[in-house]
């Protein structure tokens, strides 16, 4: 898909994110079926949430700049959703695999930092403040998450490496 | 690869690490002959320098471990840079493409911070201090890269948006 214009590049990362939005609506009911501490589960459950709305305020903008969302597959979602689901796959339940989890979901949250921060300042700079305000809003959830996690982390490598320090 | 214990799995996130960083090395020549703007080429042959000393830390601490940096593929690297090159395979060089790069560029330097950041964590959790330290020093020059990156997008996206608005 070439593009062109800044516009049509812009539309092109647009959809690109919301591919990669649509992926991972798909694999955080995994994620928080795999996690064996509680509020690990409960974080995923709840950025699941999140992640439809994200979804919904990228088919606002869509809407609003008359386009399609559709035609473009995320292939960095791709690998990162894959690298989760090695984890799940290859490796027994329990706070081990959650730290391997959280590793995963931080990846992801990063991604999704960076492709927004790109859009947002694409955004401003053509005036479609509207957009803008919409995707800051997703921004901010996606790094509050990434904080929670790494927040979450810290309990979660200590019971880990309590259990199983392997050294 | 299973991992049950904490300190296999700190292993086994420096593996993705370490491949990763190489498929990065590969890429690397590849963004910088694609940029049209000379600081942005400039840029990603100093990150690949940078890089190379990111790998030498790596296998500096595999050797301290005793253990191999062999053996895994790191899948969400892999989409990565097949998003990086899609960007210079389906669009013309020009100062809209290079906004492209930035982006893909950012997305990039998000995994390695969020990547890295697991690994410190749980390197300091073991009390392995000295991988910490060689580890946080990557950290931080990504976390440079990214804000070089940023900086740059401000020029480049005001660039491709006088030359080629599509608005």
């Amino acid at each position: 898909m070439s593009a062109d214009t800044f516009h049509d590049l812009f539309i092109d990362e647009l959809k690109d994110i919301y591919n990669a939005e649509n992926q991972l609506l798909k694999a955080l009911p995994k994620m928080a079926k795999a996690a064996a501490t509680g509020e690990l589960r409960a974080g995923f459950l709840d950025h699941l949430e999140q992640t439809k709305g994200h979804v919904e305020r990228l088919q606002k903008i869509f809407e609003n700049l008359g386009k399609k969302p559709t035609g473009k597959t995320c292939k960095a979602m791709q690998g990162l959703v894959a690298e989760g689901a090695e984890a799940i796959e290859e490796n027994e339940e329990g706070v081990v695999r959650d730290v391997q989890l959280i590793g995963a979901a931080q990846r992801v949250e990063h991604y999704e930092i960076a492709a927004y921060g790109t859009v947002i300042a694409m955004a401003k700079l053509m005036g479609h403040s509207e957009e803008a305000d919409l995707l800051q809003e997703t921004l901010d959830e996606e790094g509050a998450t990434d904080k929670k996690l790494t927040s979450l982390s810290k309990t979660v490598n200590k019971a880990a490496f309590k259990e199983a320090p392997g050294m």
